[in-house]
């Protein structure tokens, strides 16, 4: 299993990855979920990706491979919006999955890749988006400003709670952060270290990055303080009179 | 779907079960999943159904008509401890299972009831279990005390974080309905209204019951408390130095 969540703040966006990838509980490993294409004062991009690792590297490979051929054709680097860069993704998440499905569904398995793609291109607002395996996809908006792919449902009531629009990168940092201690708690094939990216709007260039390991400080910290607060606020909430 | 909590605690336990039916999201309706056997001074026993009506309804008939039959075959009533409670329950669920399951099967439907029974018989602890489709069963105990079926992931990270067994019957009480209000801003399919039983260990009788509709006010209060302490408690979490 996979967690990702990105979140779409009018400050900017928050996006997190886990770097667990297993093949059965017997076989587990760690590998980054996250891959950044940036060229400073011109955009930002960011790909959180889930599903089965052999299908989601091809398609980042393959995109990496365009991205520096220099033929002309178009590529990450050359998209003039969100919306571009969404179809080359898309292109590519066909072409894996063409190439694939037919084996892995002789074998009874299914080809497996969603991703979540977000930043910002100049002369754009940012932008976020959902791409499924079949390659459509989805924008986040105000109504729902965060995306979550793989194992969400553990992480996704303390975002509900929490994200808005309006809140800022710092508040929403935490509260990505939390939703993955959620997470990890229950769900063992989501796992450490955890990628962090936080990207301030109109900057054109990546502001905070972080890889949080097994152990890292600031994160027991964190963890530890929302515990702490947690069962703070359940002494003071209204009690029920019987 | 469904949504279920019991909670087993050194003070006594707590039940929780939503209401919500359907067939398809264009047909559903409101039916209570909690049963209680009460025989004041002797035992209480619940049970929280989940999985399909016909299955779980049929199963609790089958209980309730053993048990006023009087005709000298061991029942709820008559059962010595709560694990001859659960073989009761357990055959009963495969007698229904035995019966219903190859029509279901012909229409490619399955045969699928799960339960959370909790309680205390006069002479024993209280105890809470977990019965699968299956007939087979699990019981709580130190280190996992509650239990869960339906959609658990939702409400699942704030009970992990505030329930352990020396914690009171009134915060277990409102950490189970918090957890409730998690599920179903996420699930549409788990639904009020939520019907509560508190039970203090010992007692022998119900402690609490009480059931939470559409509008409740003491719902309505405990859900804005909830969300004003938690993005609180996100202002005082330590922040990321960037």
């Amino acid at each position: 299993m996979t967690y990702c969540v990105a979140v779409l703040l009018e400050a900017g966006m928050v996006f997190a990855s886990d770097s667990r990838t297993h093949a059965g509980v017997d076989d587990f490993a760690s590998f980054t979920k996250m891959t950044v294409f940036e060229r400073a004062g011109d955009r930002v991009l960011v790909l959180l990706s889930s599903g089965s690792l052999a299908g989601t590297q091809a398609v980042i490979s393959l995109l990496r491979q365009q991205a520096d051929a220099g033929d002309g054709r178009p590529n990450v680097w050359t998209a003039r919006t969100m919306f571009d860069v969404m179809e080359l993704v898309s292109d590519a998440v066909r072409a894996i999955g063409q190439r694939d499905a037919p084996h892995l569904e002789a074998c009874g398995g299914s080809f497996n890749a969603s991703l979540l793609v977000g930043g910002q291109i100049k002369g754009e607002p940012p932008r976020l988006f959902r791409l499924y395996a079949e390659g459509n996809f989805i924008e986040a908006g105000d109504l729902t400003p965060f995306l979550q792919t793989g194992e969400a449902k553990y992480g996704k009531p303390i975002i509900d709670r929490v994200i808005h629009p309006a809140i800022s990168l710092t508040e929403a940092t935490k509260c990505v952060l939390v939703s993955f201690d959620s997470t990890m708690r229950s769900n063992l094939s989501v796992g450490m270290p955890i990628d962090l990216l936080v990207y301030e709007r109109d900057t054109l260039a990546v502001t905070y990055r972080r890889r949080f390991d097994e152990g890292d400080l600031y994160f027991h910290n964190l963890r530890e303080a929302w515990g702490t607060g947690v069962r703070s606020v359940f002494r003071e909430l209204p009690e029920l009179d019987w």
